[in-house]
């Protein structure tokens, strides 16, 4: 089963994570390259290559857990007034775009050193930022402004069209199923379906959602599974087959927590069987702030998306119908 | 045969790029740390690591030639106000010790992950720089600003007593032969005999000198092949058995450009037959200045080095004496 899955950084490679161990899926990850802050946002304006942070997120979670070269790429280094913060796996990725003179040539070549379970693809080649239009009527360039921001987002675009890269498009033809998300809906899962093509190539493809757990203050705040789902079609211009959807139990001190953050959990009241409601949640303390956090199980989770595709494969093959 | 080759990082990596084709050698490098400029003297200072640079080079050197992970190792930023003229190897390096939580552990890494053909270590963990005493009685401390004050150097000392790296010591007991060079009299070469037990590990051991094809102007100006001798059996306390010169013409106009850096070939009028006069140079188009230079051919030294160490453990053995 070839499954192509769209999305940022960090809920994407959650996904990786789970679904390398099942050795009937093949995997492929699209991802945005439209991130501007951290060390991405440095490596892109001082280099002048595509913000790697999020393909290499995405590369790490595909490869061994404990090689040490998976080590070296998510390496952060935490002295020095020039080196503080900056990630050796985004340096290493700008450095192989300059020695192959392309950024996904780059990114072949260190899936290759790292022998990575699947592939990884930018969305596109170009370099495009977001701009959102807030309901205050604001417009803001650029992610990190756009989070900072913090307000209630209207409406997404690119800086300018961007062509989608041709080998995605390619992954996509060849796919079974398309998984978006989970992760930032308006700048992990959005941004994907902005670029020139992708809507295109989907359209006639089972599609899943995966829900996001908590809302995101200053992205998402108040917005339902329902919003969430209408939100992704409409820049879509198609429908989603399947949305999975936690059903877990958070424990009430960590929803307090997040509470304070104005961050709650994601509620879908529809009784609609396409939304599929199943326990995924597992509760890590955060390393660098010590706090208890959400997060998806990577296994059930990728467990949850290998039986549903296997069902909407079976569907669309009429076996199932 | 087992050869033991102490250098810096330049000279030394000619001679381990050509020794690495003999497979009847197996080759261990102990190389200076006492570095503080460039690339390297950043590192030292902003992450408190010791100066990698020396320790790449050679790790580079006895790679696989075309291998992406040693292009990776060699790669030097061009741009960014951040990034310009760092070399990423370095910050592998620095990164590998900061996981490993020991220098020559990371080196290790490094050496498995490129599978290089001998081994690369430290001549010492500890961190310390060079202190020079002038022909002018000035006493300047750190290679960098020794190099650049471009004087004669009288005597060259360590900042503080540093023990060798155990293992250096362990390499040296089981080697057939020492080998010394090519490489900066005082700041590549000397330097490895400044640390406690070095000078007494090599001292039993057949001893090669590589004399340098070419006098370092602020090193080593107007100094003869015997100069060199006396200068390296000075701190050795020990007697060196063979010197290897290079008897190549070196052409005019090339010789000429050197001039006028006020370098020229390292001379030796001596008959005595502990001089080995081969020819070993090749000319290169330095990349960075487009300028004629002369080096070693790295197979032609490396196979006048394998010669001579035969006849030398031959000497020893008995068997030619």
């Amino acid at each position: 089963m070839k499954i192509v899955a769209f999305g940022g950084g960090t809920g994407l490679s959650t996904l990786l994570k789970g679904l390398k161990d099942f050795p009937d899926i093949e995997v492929t990850a699209i991802v945005t390259v439209m991130d501007d802050g951290g060390s991405s946002g440095i490596i892109r304006e001082e280099l002048g290559v595509l913000p790697p942070g999020d393909i290499r997120n995405n590369i790490i979670a595909l490869a061994e857990d404990e090689s040490l070269m998976a080590q070296i790429m998510a390496y952060r280094f935490k002295d020095g007034e020039r080196f503080k913060d900056q990630s050796l796996g985004n340096l290493i990725i700008a450095a192989l775009t300059k020695i192959n003179g392309s950024f996904p040539m780059a990114i072949e070549s260190i899936s290759s050193i790292l022998a990575i379970k699947g592939r990884v693809l930018p969305v596109t080649e170009e370099s495009v930022k977001l701009i959102a239009r807030f309901e205050d009527g604001q417009i803001v360039v650029g992610e990190s402004n756009i989070t900072k921001k913090n307000g209630k987002i209207k409406e997404i675009n690119l800086s300018s069209q961007a062509k989608s890269f041709s080998k995605a498009i390619d992954e996509i033809s060849m796919s079974d199923v398309i998984v978006l998300g989970p992760g930032s809906l308006f700048t992990s899962i959005v941004p994907n379906l902005l670029v020139d093509g992708i809507p295109e190539a989907v359209k006639d493809k089972p599609k899943i959602l995966i829900a996001n757990l908590m809302t995101q203050p200053g992205e998402t705040t108040g917005m339902s599974v329902e919003d969430h789902v209408k939100t992704v079609e409409n820049y879509l211009k198609s429908k989603i087959d399947r949305v999975i959807i936690n059903s877990q139990k958070i424990p009430q001190a960590v929803l307090k927590r997040y509470k304070k953050e104005n961050s709650e959990p994601v509620m879908c009241k529809s009784e609609d069987p396409k939304f599929s409601r199943i326990d995924m949640v597992k509760i890590i303390v955060d390393k660098m702030d010590g706090q208890e956090k959400v997060r998806h199980d990577p296994h059930l989770l990728a467990q949850a998306v290998r039986q549903i595709s296997m069902v909407l494969i079976g569907d669309k093959s009429g076996i199932h119908s």
